[in-house]
């Protein structure tokens, strides 16, 4: 039932098959761009994009982002990477180099809300989301059909107090060892540390507030009950803190007393789905480095 | 020193002699509307705006406001509100009718920052806070000429732990029996319980964060060490409760990983200074009323 | 293939079987919300909420929005709207009652850009779009399946130069008497103002610019070329000037220099379509009246 | 009468007295950055922050900012410049350099309305717009006491349409020849194409409205007529074309039916504050390059 892919939907990173893209971080110190510049000189690389930030000048953090194309990319990628070793570890940089052309592989979690699904299937059906969906999983059957039918695998995964373990054994086994990144689109169970560990700042998880206000349950009750007059919603990664990780991207919307919980929860569906969204499209795209428990967004 | 009283500076509610604004909240039933619009129809007002809020259709409160004008309003207001009373009476009405040409009387409370106080002083002059600033209460001395300079007295009342009690003492002292609203224009003393009882809901305070998220001293440091992507500022009614208080109006910025201690500072002087003067005017204009801990604003 | 149509779609309306909305607008005068509220307590309604506006005390306009139960609506509204045109005549009202139970028929037209459409399916399937979508309309075959996969008829009616006016005589057939509003969906042929004229502020476009700049034909491409860092959508009613009918409701978001045309047009699908969702909302919730090229929008 | 210089005045710039900012623009190619920061590295300068931006990978124009550190910068700089310039002449470079210690000096050019002139003022008395306000320059004397009590000179030229030559070689004269950017905060009189040609995107006004919507006069007036449901302020470099040169910034607010022109024009006014306020800063911070009539911001 392939009902729902229409034509329009294309590759965008066909189009530039010798593109990749480096993230740095790494202390600070003199001739750190000029040493990353001139190796991608010198290996005939043009610079497209380059981004750097310095947490201090001082004695504090660089990070840097380039996306440069390269001639012949796919041969030559190992042999970048090998040479590219030696000033990495004069500088001693955390250091990853990407290829434009092979798509981030996604897991979708979800429960019953389904709205950030739905986004993030319908940005991937227009083109918008430049990344294989590879499965979704859920502790409920609902989604089942309509995920089929997009030709993305559904694995119905229950999940109780007493099956927790071997349901997250269970889903370990269904992602397998090719996921880039596991989306949590309004997943309402609590990941176990083992699991976080596996995937260490590649579980995005989308939260209904505007985080640190209302952590935990029942956030829009939370602001109902403050008396807030305005809503938001927080992309972050997931670490053992409940709702503690680095935040990627926040928004938020007015509301007003007129607003009661169940409008609260609808504004805020979209506000969700448009944070998730952007989250996951700059994860995609190579824009994120985590420091600490803090993010550095190029975008 | 007149100096800075520009010749524009001219009284809005002048213009309206005859124009009154009515509070109500109530328990809602059927009725009320109409016998409050008959009886301002029989007393020859005609109603200019008219809000109401249900906040439940059954068995919940009922909030209104609304703004009448009513031919020789001086003479006949309190004939009016001793005939009123009898159909609050009726529906169990908490009330008030404001005057229009009245103009409250503010008390303007600052420690050394200035950028609020240097707003509402801006905004009055420029005849946009339509209000009497009556005086000035600092616990520093900095701010002296710069509000004298504006013809509005200035009261220096230094506050230790020591001497909090007297200085508190003091401050009722020169604030006297006038007073219609205080505002905590970035002034960073802990007001006593004693002090908000006499001014319930009429203390309006500037929290330098989004609340309730970084309750407490030094936002901007906790914003900051949490990473958020977006800052902001509330104006709320102040209560026992620290920073606890009904929310009357927030706002935010965008912020980036770019954004030090001292950006955020920066930045959040600005949507502070425009989310108080949004609160004050809203409250000079009638157009809050308080229900438990929060707000229902009419604007 | 009923697929898409979960079991959490409720109606909303179905909860409020014996609620009315009543919208007036009318010369301004003395008397009017008293008349009104006496009116309906007289007939023992409850009014649930109520909003007015008066463009201009002295001699202006005034309009009105009231909200209200009244037991046994359903046999007792023709009696009502009899018994009500008595006061209208005296003030001279326009003036329309909507039962709240009686769900709003939609048309959906739309040429090859889906996400509009797309949005307000997901919405109307969420429950969050209290109407019924009667059916959609395109000049184009694509969207035909995926409509039809809702349950909603789909008609795909080609339109040219040639055959323009035959086109609208077959999209006023299929339409048939009982359509309350069209929402045009990025639908990208311009109606001619015969057909127009049928539908009198009862057509909904979504213009792809922050009218109004950038009138006419490849907004984004005009946006781009301008150098604007922020771009918008505006919803509006369809008149015989093209985008210039009564605006409804408008949005923005911030881009930069980086963001080249098909990257304004991505992020500007985004604000389409909530716009658009939001104007389509409101009409059908009756909280817009209008008034020469403008709207007055009781949200 | 110095009264409202405040202590807390200080020069953000004399915390880096030997940081500089080099802003290039050239034909894309490789080699670029490589050439860039290796000159840099081997004069021993110091990369704290590097921006840059292709407007089209495949023989487009690339932009670049950098800010470094360099010891003993105000000895050396005249040789960087010196020895720069083969590398400059090799990309067909335009570029400059500026020496962060060396403040900006700005002219304010006013007419009747303050609010921008007080707001720019304010910045600057708090420390937060780092440059030198060298003189106000009005066709009005109304803020003459006010601008003086600063200790900054104001030149009250009348314009007419006879004297306007005549005022603009005043003006010119007494503005002298070491002014950096002249900031129009609502003067109100159109600039002379000799005038523009002297300070060719060097010049910043704010327009009162979010353009290219509501070119020329009366923009809040033109915004209630049409019935917009969010207005705006634009800043932008002045060109020939009235209301036509390159924006550099853009903001705007919500506003609704409720709002008449009055309303809109005093809502406007912390938009029109904000947004200049933004764009002279990141002119004095060197973050801006002009290319044909568009922005590059790194911000």
């Amino acid at each position: 039932m392939e009902l729902h892919v229409k034509p329009e939907h294309s590759s965008n990173t066909s189009a530039y098959p010798e593109r990749a893209r480096m993230l740095i971080s790494c202390p600070d110190g003199p001739g750190i761009v000029a040493a990353v510049s001139r190796f991608l000189f010198d290996h005939e690389a043009n610079i497209v994009q380059s981004d750097q930030y310095t947490m201090d000048p001082a004695g504090g953090m660089f990070f840097m982002r380039i996306e440069f194309d390269l001639p012949g990319l796919d041969d030559r990628l190992e042999q970048l990477k090998t040479e590219f070793a030696e000033i990495a570890g004069r500088f001693s940089m955390n250091w990853q180099i990407f290829q434009v052309s092979h798509k981030k592989r996604l897991a979708i979690f979800v429960s019953k809300e389904d709205h950030c699904l739905v986004e993030l299937l319908w940005q991937w059906q227009a083109g918008d989301l430049d990344a294989d969906i590879a499965l979704v999983v859920s502790n409920h059957p609902d989604m089942k059909e309509y995920v089929e039918s997009f030709g993305i695998p559904y694995h119905h995964i229950p999940v109780t107090a007493e099956t927790k373990t071997e349901a997250e054994r269970r889903q370990l086994e269904v992602i397998g060892n090719d996921i880039d990144v596991i989306i949590l689109a309004r997943y309402m169970q609590i990941i176990s540390p083992a699991f976080i560990e596996h995937y260490r700042h590649r579980i995005i998880n989308i939260h209904h507030s505007f985080l640190p206000a209302f952590v935990g349950g029942k956030p829009y009750a939370q602001a109902y009950a403050r008396g807030v007059k305005i809503i938001g919603a927080t992309a972050h990664y997931v670490t053992e803190e409940l709702d503690g990780g680095p935040i990627i991207e926040q928004d938020v919307q007015r509301v007003s007393h007129r607003d009661d919980v169940n409008e609260l929860k609808r504004i805020g569906r979209t506000i969700e789905r448009v944070v998730l969204a952007r989250a996951v499209k700059w994860h995609i795209e190579d824009r994120i480095l985590v420091h600490q428990n803090k993010t550095v967004v190029f975008n």
